[in-house]
Parts: C-alpha cells; structure tokens; sequence
C-alpha cells in the first residue's frame, strides 16, 4: 500500500468528539504523530502495531520544531505508512496544517485534512454558550491570546476586536488582563458579558462567569488551570441559562495536559 | 426513560464528519428534527422506528416557524423521547441554538448539546484552505452572508471586517458583490486573495480562486450552486498549492439541498 498522511483534528477535549472520518483513519494508521491536549483515549484507538510519537511542543521546550515535524511526516509517506498527524481541536486553526500541507504537496505525497471540531467554538458551547445568537451576536472573532501585543492581538487591532459582537480568544491565559485591558481601553463597554472556560468539554471544566471589567480580578482569585478559552460578547450571558454540561458526571475523559 | 433533546451538528457535507457523539446519539433517537444541508445519508443512521420531521426553512417558505420548532422540542420530549436535533455545520454558528435550548432550560428539561464541524472552517479545508496561517493570517472573522447592508455585514462594520487577516461569510451567494465591493470601498486591497467554494466537503464541491476585485465577474460567469463559502485573505491563495480533494473520486454524498 503506498502512503498517505492524514492531518486530523482531534476536537476539543471528549474522545467521541472526533469525527467518524478521523476515527476510522485512526484506525488504519501505521503511525500516529500527536500532539498535546489530544483525549488519551484516541492514542488506543490506533492498532496495536502503530508507532505512536510526540511532537508537541511544550512552553518553553522545542524538542521537535515544525521543520522536524515536516520532515518527518514526509519521510514516513515515502516510506509507505499510513501516517495521521492528530491534533488537537481544528487542523484548520492554529495548528500549522498549511506547513505540514505545503511540506507534503512539495514532495508529491497524497494527503488529506479531516476536519475537527474546533475548540474555539465546542468549548463555550460546553459552558452554554453559542458563538451567535440571532439579533444579538451574528459575527464573532477567534484570536489567539499568545500573540496579544499593545497593538493588537494576533494581527488585528484591539479596536476592530472590540467592535466584534462575539470574541473569542484561544490559550487567553498568559496574557488574560492584557487582553481584557485593551479592549476596554478600545471602546469595548466594562459590562460586556465575558467567561473564562478551563478544559472545557473535558471531566475538569470549570467555567468563570463575570464582566470584562470583573474577570480578570476573579481569575487572580479563582486560578482556573490552562488551556482556557476566553469568549467576550453578549453570548457569554447565555452561559447563565443554557449551561448543560456537568463534568463531575461525565466520564473522566484524560486529557494530554503534558504540564 | 425520561426524554432529552440532543442539539447535534452535523457536519458540512460528508456523512462521516459528523462527531462520533452526535452518530451515537442519532442512532438511539426516538424522533430526528432536521435541517437542509443535512448529509442524506445522516438520516438512515437513525432507527428505523425513529420517526424522521424535515423543519427546515426554505427561502421565501416559512412551513415551519422557529417557535414552533421549539414548541415541538419541548413537547416530543415531554413525552419521554430521546430527541435528536439535527443540524448543519455546527449548533453554535447561526443555528438558532440559544432560543432551541433557552426553550428547553425554560421548561426544566434535559438537554445536551453535541458539537460539529462548523462549514466556516471544513468547507474552507476541503478547498485546501486552513483559516490561519503562521506569520500571515492569525485572526478570523466569520459573518453571515445573508446579513450584509451598506454600513457592515452580520452587524459588524465593513472597515473592520476589511481589517481583518482572514473573513469567512457563511451563505455568500446572495449578496456577493455587495460583500466584496463594500470590503474594497472600506480599504481592503482589491488583489487579496479570495475562493468561492459551493457545495463543500461534497462530491459537488467546485472552487473558483480569484482576487476580491475579480472574484465577481468570475462567479457571474460561472454561476457556482449554492450554498457556498467565501474566503477572502491571504489564506486563500494557500488552494492553489494545497487544494487535496477530488470531488470526482470521492463517493457522491446525497445532501438534502431541498432547492
């Protein structure tokens, strides 16, 4: 069988958040390279015989950098494997499919994308809370917290961020009051509903509900652990209401914290 | 047993990237309410006794209103049945989530709701088209089609959404020129990469790459089906070197288009 890399998104936390298109390539993998925050559980999903390899990057570590990862999921390609690359959430979003693409297109190897369920949107949906909501919310933003400047975040600036009904900020933990700051000091009103989601759609969830003005001092207080998810819009209200999920009922799905 | 609603996404297209959540809850379904843009495939999933109700709004037809599509969630489930609400893409992302489970908080009962691969990110992949880049597209924004005006789309301005790195709208067709004349009269460089995609993650999925400035003249030309996904950012000339799916060699997916 000549080989072929999968770049698939693992969803955001639960195992049986992935597809049914990412399992059954799951399935078939000779090897599987994966990252962090991927639901233990997948790793046993591959056949026995699969070579399972980490390549997440961890703060502060670069034991595998992107070139590596590249290189390497072509050199097994060529080798004839079944190779999924699984990561977590979206490969779509943050998650440096267009290397790990561009690398394979470059060197002639068949690949496919499987897409997953992005964190950015299943996590607040775990705490309550749709990324729209008619008449109120009808466009949001995802940024990421790792690239907040005091220009802007990720590349857009604090006032088009604060103009955007919903916002949704990925990894907002390391620079959580800088984000809240700059919006404010963008125009965006104090009182804006805002919640900080932790693990979310995992059996650790934890959901903090306040203001954009408040969250930031509660957070000081609460010392809710990372990945979170920052949404900040009217949509974070909803949580008040329509939060279903109670982890403490849930199975205890692992996750790959790696801290 | 007690009856629930499960609020499930199902996908863009293909039968098998609904979540491995959502497929285990529809096969155990007493009833299924769905929406058009539903993989038809989806729908033999559930039981052959589940009783199956088309709720979807055609365009210009309003058979059935969205109160009464939540009068029906609270009744079917009153009544002790495990309720599937299917719909397209994702429940969080302009699919009347919120007021289906405000309906059902409001009335005390069960609901979960099940997380799916939103169109705004999948439809784009399957074109080769990952929403973020490193280094060039670090931020996205998506809008509804439906909802553009002169002063902005989906309620947020044209200037900030010409700002930002990437933007997906979501049923683009029907306002196409105004969505890429409005993003260049409010500073957007007319040679930005754009892609129409129709009918993605399907075996009819088509691609027209084009710049914001060309793009509709092209379209008028070639008249790509609805529903479609517009692309517009840098992100987008990533299809020309990673466009991976060949709707020709993938098996004909039946969607319920209902047109």
């Amino acid at each position: 069988m000549s080989g072929k890399a999968y770049l698939v998104g693992a969803g955001p936390g639960r195992a049986d958040l992935i597809t049914v298109r990412g399992l059954t390539v799951l399935r078939q993998a000779d090897v599987v390279l994966y990252d962090r925050l991927i639901a233990a559980a997948l790793l046993d999903e591959a056949p026995a015989h699969a070579e399972r390899i980490f390549v997440g990057k961890r703060p502060g570590h670069h034991a595998f950098r992107q070139d590596g990862i590249n290189e390497t999921l072509v050199r097994l390609v060529r080798e004839g494997l079944q190779v999924v690359r699984l990561k977590g959430g979206d490969p779509g979003v943050f998650a440096h499919v267009a290397e790990e693409a561009a690398a394979l297109a470059a060197a002639g190897l068949p690949f496919e994308i499987v897409p997953g369920v992005s964190s950015a949107l299943a996590v607040p949906l775990y705490a309550g809370i749709p990324l729209t909501w008619r008449g109120v919310a009808t466009a949001f933003t995802v940024v990421s917290g790792h690239e907040a400047t005091p220009h802007g975040c990720s590349g857009i600036s604090w006032s088009l961020l604060a103009a955007s009904p919903t916002v949704v900020v990925l990894m907002a933990l390391g620079r959580l009051e800088q984000v809240c700051s700059a919006l404010i000091a963008a125009g965006r009103n104090p009182d804006t509903p805002a919640a900080l989601i932790s693990r979310g759609a995992t059996s650790q969830q934890a959901t903090l509900r306040a203001t954009l003005a408040t969250l930031c001092d509660q957070q000081r207080l609460i010392q809710l652990p990372p990945p979170a998810v920052l949404v900040v819009g009217e949509v974070a209200a909803l949580a008040d209401r329509l939060a279903w999920y109670n982890p403490a009922r849930s199975p205890g799905d692992a996750m790959l914290w790696e801290e």
